[in-house]
């Protein structure tokens, strides 16, 4: 049954995840070749720096043009490891071109112009796989293409950002603040240098985005996501979170509308009961919870990032793709034809934990009681502290429009009698 | 893009899970339709009972000849949920024979001769697929034979019994005995009039074969794993449990050995840490922890059992089908190239906890210390306890061989001083 001829493999990019793709494929080569059905060979790694000794690629398949390798011909699979958008974006398409299928790890361009390359692939009939750009080595992208293709998703939210889940994490255990926790997550090799792109969710949004548009089978740019960061949670906000039996995560939220005919995504920060699987995600781990109409709720947990579990992703997608082209077939493409709208995030429809600075006198609660129901939110529950003077009112709402949400504190704000909103919280999972 | 002659799926089985897989392809129709590339329609329904009115299936479909059915020659796709051995085995090879490919959720038959039915799919150039025989809706089978087919599985830990687990739970939270917890599961559905598959661990033994071929690209056999029943733990093993950090599940365990050299599959009750995310899965849902070189730990968690999420796996298995069909492929066979021989009980190496009484005088403790080394167990902690001239030890030991341990209790029941074995327990999850 082996062919004897191998299937070829192009890796752009050989750090933490592309030295690790390299080394699994020569120490695991066996086993592939078993369960590809033909042996796979890497044909040549694109580096920038090839002086940079990497551990185990023999130095003859190191070469800084990546164009030229992608073009090459005789390559069956091109694996993109170098991230961000070019020469990513055009590396990716001039492999289409010149007849090999992709494997990517690359959600930012992924979430920006999943579309047109799809479009690419499918115009040179080639595969596109990308099961490591979202949650790492979590299999999600898969279950959710093809294991639920025969069940309609209404859910997925999960934590998909490793770096910020460990620093709520420490939050959470420790009662460190934002800034402390960052520090370890530096020092431990959690966070990057510069922790933008985690810790202001442009990371999550853009897993949510690819979510999103595999979830509902419609396309879900980066620009739909509403995105909010997480570095104004504080110490006082998990302490409130205590206090409702809940803790906090940066969560990445994918809704099917109530009337089936639009969806939402959004990441932000929200408060979950510790009764919710969720809530037991550890630090740096990912979880995704889906809620589909047949299937019930299913919960996917793993690692989401580091160099071997995302290289396990990239070659269990390389091994299908090889299959695939055994078979001279492809896998499945783009599926958008529900094009459902994406709905703004006031339409959003959610629970609210505030917590406002009020003047400790009478009457101050029936005010703002009457802000909540005057923009039409109603009031679940409301804690009233008292202390020199000063006062907190705590107020849970009960389900709410986003849009709602906004008036009633845009409102509150210019009561004389509320001197502040010290937080605004969402509250997911119940 | 779309083809107009639509692919025809014959539905063996019509109870909770056979009409709501109907019920799903006649509501979703055009979602189906949408992600397969072609219409798909439900041909035929074979039941034993005809008269016994099913919702939404159109009593034209409905047959009582099942070979007729297979045997059809148009049908493109054969649904088998009989469950049984026969006569769902020579159904299957029968559609096989007539150019249909199957989509199984028959544990017990893929347990005992999943084998000679890839081989049979493989010779009339069919898919065998059966995600919805192991962990119901849950997608693990795709996730282990795919999206991990480029890593190396170490080890499969999971509950694969929703009634079993159900009852565990109860017995857990409710301090309940077994039988006690046996009524309720039976009262509200979830434990069978007959609860002996589940109860003596057979359902899960058949999981145990499957997830442990799968995960080590080899073939083990039903007989070859490992089976004990859940029907002797007691509200006093839950106390111990408690005890120790520890709750009690029974678990469909596969490992590979340390030498790499042979795997193993047994289905037993356990202690697990609190601590551990197995011990967090409630009532009748089922989860599956998966330890693989590269990707790490990963966890899969959702319904194990019921109408509609059995459903939701059968027909994301239905849509691969008919996209293969549409590729004129096939997809992933059998994949049991290492043949890696299977090992006894005996050799398994775990930790176990152990309740004895024990006269209450001095030197028992030295002299059930001295039967434990002279077996080469080691032990981690003893706890001993008086009550009215009778005491109990309750010793804990650090990882051994089965054998071993099993040696070690057969010497202890000899002893004079020893009153009786009151339990052993494996912990496993450190």
């Amino acid at each position: 049954m082996m062919r004897t001829r191998p299937l070829k493999v192009a890796l752009l990019g050989c750090g933490v995840v592309g030295s690790e793709v390299a080394r699994i494929m020569t120490t695991h080569a066996d086993d592939l070749a078993a369960r590809i059905g033909a042996p796979v060979e890497l044909a040549g790694v694109a580096v920038r720096r090839p002086d940079k000794v990497r551990g185990g690629v023999p130095a003859e398949l190191i070469t800084t043009d990546a164009t030229a390798l992608v073009k090459r011909g005789d390559i069956d699979v091109v694996v993109e490891v170098i991230g961000g958008i070019e020469p990513a974006r055009t590396l990716i398409t001039t492999a289409f071109e010149h007849g090999a299928s992709v494997v990517s790890a690359n959600k930012a361009l992924l979430a920006q112009d999943g579309a047109s390359l799809y479009a690419a692939a499918e115009q040179h009939g080639q595969d596109l796989y990308y099961e490591a750009a979202v949650a790492g080595a979590i299999p999600l992208i898969r279950p959710l293409r093809e294991s639920l293709a025969g069940d309609k998703i209404n859910r997925v939210m999960g934590i998909v950002n490793g770096t910020t889940n460990f620093i709520l994490d420490k939050m959470d255990t420790s009662g460190a603040g934002y800034s402390e926790a960052l520090d370890e997550a530096t020092a431990l090799g959690y966070a990057e240098a510069d922790p933008t792109a985690d810790v202001e969710a442009f990371d999550a949004a853009a897993k949510a985005a690819i979510l999103a548009g595999i979830a509902f089978h419609t396309r879900v740019r980066l620009d739909d996501v509403y995105r909010e960061g997480m570095t104004e949670v504080t110490a006082a906000d998990f302490a409130s979170a205590k206090e409702m039996g809940c803790t906090i995560k940066l969560l990445a939220i994918c809704e099917r509308a109530a009337d089936g005919g639009s969806v939402t995504a959004r990441v932000h920060p929200a408060m979950i009961p510790l009764s919710h699987p969720l809530a037991s995600v550890r630090e740096a781990y990912n979880a995704v919870f889906v809620e589909a109409e047949a299937a019930g709720q299913l919960m996917f947990y793993g690692p989401g990032a580091g160099g071997s579990p995302t290289a396990s992703a990239v070659l269990g997608d390389v091994v299908a793709v090889c299959r695939n082209r055994l078979n001279e077939a492809t896998g499945p493409g783009e599926s958008a034809y529900t094009q459902l709208p994406v709905s703004s995030m006031g339409e959003v429809v959610t629970r609210y934990h505030i917590s406002l600075d009020v003047a400790d006198k009478p009457g101050v609660l029936a005010q703002v009681a009457t802000v909540f129901a005057e923009h039409g939110v109603s009031i679940d529950t409301v804690r009233q502290q008292g202390k020199d003077g000063e006062a907190s009112l705590v107020v849970v709402t009960h389900r709410a429009p986003d849009a709602a949400l906004s008036g009633t504190v845009e409102a509150l704000r210019k009561l004389d009698t509320v001197r502040g909103v010290a937080s605004i919280m969402r509250v997911e999972g119940e």
